[in-house]
């Protein structure tokens, strides 16, 4: 493994947390997961769950059953209703915004359908040279506007109980979606084009990068108090291609977005851990279930946070399990710089319960 | 990372290779395959792929859309025709036997179908924990003979041009299938059963690696010259998960089986390396293409062959890109104690002459 241990490192975001305009801080009831992000010490590590406003939960299906999926991430009322279940009902220390990665592509002209056993089925998939570098740049405010509309809303309802967590897709995850035109296994059309066409898929994903640094710092004016970055797919490349395809980008990014602190989520790139920290200026990174607590802070050092990673799959396990496996991924982790989640989004068959003792487990810790 | 360097290493199978009564290898003339992996020196390194007799070569195409997919496997004469296609095809340093690793669920009584599209779907998954208790040993002479007359016919067409490589499936893979019932992106039916019955996943584990090495050594006395164990899904599960439903199995199964070597591919477990190069009898790692060749070596260390790990999805990257990036991997992975493979089975949609330059390339080294 190349050390970087030695390397001069980015100064941190959150060094400047305090510094920043964050109006919206001032009246934060629980600021465990900002103290997290920010490093400074804690009496228990906060508690969040990816997709937690999500299939698992009934109050959520209901909603589902009556707006379609966009319709619930285009009105700024459902956005905050949706928002603030989990924290109504399981509560956790953070709310993250109901909204989905492929807004993006939305906005860059790209029709998605949401096909029920299918997922996301995308129109119009890029699919020449040409089509790729015709792309061209978006006005964030007016074509992702009901974002900044549904956080207001959110904060609104919020009233200062949570911080609220915004955020987008990486640029590597989108163009596998916008080139695939659905999900697949291995994404491998969307990987062959960058293979055959370099030029343009740099063209896409720079282009992309720039919509992501605008999206994330007009959420955080909007009101968001830290954004997280998904890299969904980052898994799918070998070190060398996450070096060309993906690195570059998230480091534009955590330079570029100012004012709120920047999470890192490259699930599956346990390679990259390094260089996500000493390379680029999250506030944290986000960590797969994979990756052992140990493995990930050696890699990571003990200036970033990191955050996660509870199987998904284990909140299937009995509930005493859950509770001791928590208590034990707190223990290796650390209470400090540490933020307790899972390392993929809650499975809609989770049942309630265990969402539940998963986060009284760290409440109780 | 524990450092297990410093403990007592098992003795390589490698070792007893030469000893045993591999009659059949007398006749090879192409034995590079089997000098890297006892870690003999070789002028270049050899070069299989992973599903090399598959979808990608239009001459399968032609036996797939006369004869279904069991009949393909349980037909001797087809088994030896596919599994030379790619020898005559594009020339690897080594023929894998065409088969599949639910032949295993299979013979405990399970009915498979292969459902285009869809991939294959048993017919009576494992639901409950007696369904899981009652399962009982299978005579592998009877309800697998087929295989062994496969591997005969094969040798016999294969007339020592190239060795033999037999497989399995690993035991935790199997699992996955005859719980979930078909494919699936995390296996979480499968996942949970183990959580929640313990016992009873023990009981199917254990009883899946007894099938194993009886198949396994039964492949070997009808003439495969070494054999692979592919634990598909190892990625899915976290280090302690691993730890507790793979490893142990995988464990035994390099142990008991005797008379040729024993490689295992536990794709995505890149964390467990160190372990399985240590704690196992394996003669060779296969990796996957996120693992890096330094970091494989550091952990893996110097005394057991690795193979791969060249992403499958790259062999859509221009031919010359391909070239350049094959000489790369042998200059990082070195010549000796390497066996240049993909990262996992090679794609449907690769052109024939990529997957030749690919084999070309490692043999212009």
């Amino acid at each position: 493994m190349i050390s970087l241990h030695d390397l001069p490192r980015y100064d941190m975001p959150q060094n400047d947390l305090h510094q920043n305009d964050l109006h919206h801080t001032d009246k934060l009831r629980n600021d465990l997961y900002l103290k997290a992000l920010a490093g400074e010490p804690v009496p228990r590590p906060p508690v969040w769950m990816m997709r937690q406003a999500g299939r698992y939960l009934p109050s959520y299906l209901k909603l589902q059953e009556k707006y379609d999926f966009f319709t619930r991430c285009e009105t700024p009322e459902l956005v905050a209703e949706i928002t603030c279940l989990p924290i109504d009902e399981i509560g956790p220390d953070a709310a993250i915004l109901f909204s989905d990665i492929l807004v993006v592509p939305r906005a860059l002209g790209q029709s998605i359908e949401m096909k029920s056993g299918v997922g996301p089925v995308l129109e119009n998939p890029i699919q020449s040279e040409d089509q790729a570098l015709a792309l061209k740049p978006v006005d964030v405010a007016e074509a992702l506007g009901y974002v900044m509309k549904g956080i207001r809303a959110t904060n609104e309802r919020l009233a200062g109980r949570v911080p609220l967590i915004g955020f987008s897709g990486a640029p590597w995850t989108l163009l596998c979606y916008m080139v695939e035109g659905r999900g697949s296994k291995d994404f491998s059309k969307a990987k062959a084009f960058c293979y055959e066409y370099p030029h343009a898929a740099h063209h896409v994903l720079s282009l992309l990068t720039d919509i992501t640094v605008d999206y994330l710092n007009a959420q955080i004016r909007a009101g968001v108090h830290a954004v997280q970055v998904f890299d969904s797919w980052a898994g799918l490349l070998g070190p060398d291609d996450f070096n060309t395809f993906a690195m570059p980008y998230l480091q534009r990014i955590t330079e570029e977005v100012k004012g709120a602190p920047v999470v890192l989520f490259a699930k599956g790139a346990w390679y990259a851990l390094e260089l996500l920290s000493w390379q680029t200026r999250a506030a944290a990174l986000s960590i797969d279930w994979t990756v052992g607590p140990e493995y990930a802070r050696q890699a990571a050092g003990w200036d970033i946070t990191l955050q996660g990673n509870y199987d998904p799959s284990r909140l299937l396990s009995p509930v005493p399990v859950i509770r001791d496996q928590v208590k034990s991924m707190i223990d290796r982790f650390g209470k400090d710089r540490y933020i307790v989640n899972l390392g993929h989004g809650i499975l809609p068959n989770v049942p309630v319960d265990h969402a539940k003792a998963f986060v009284d487990a760290v409440k109780s810790y």
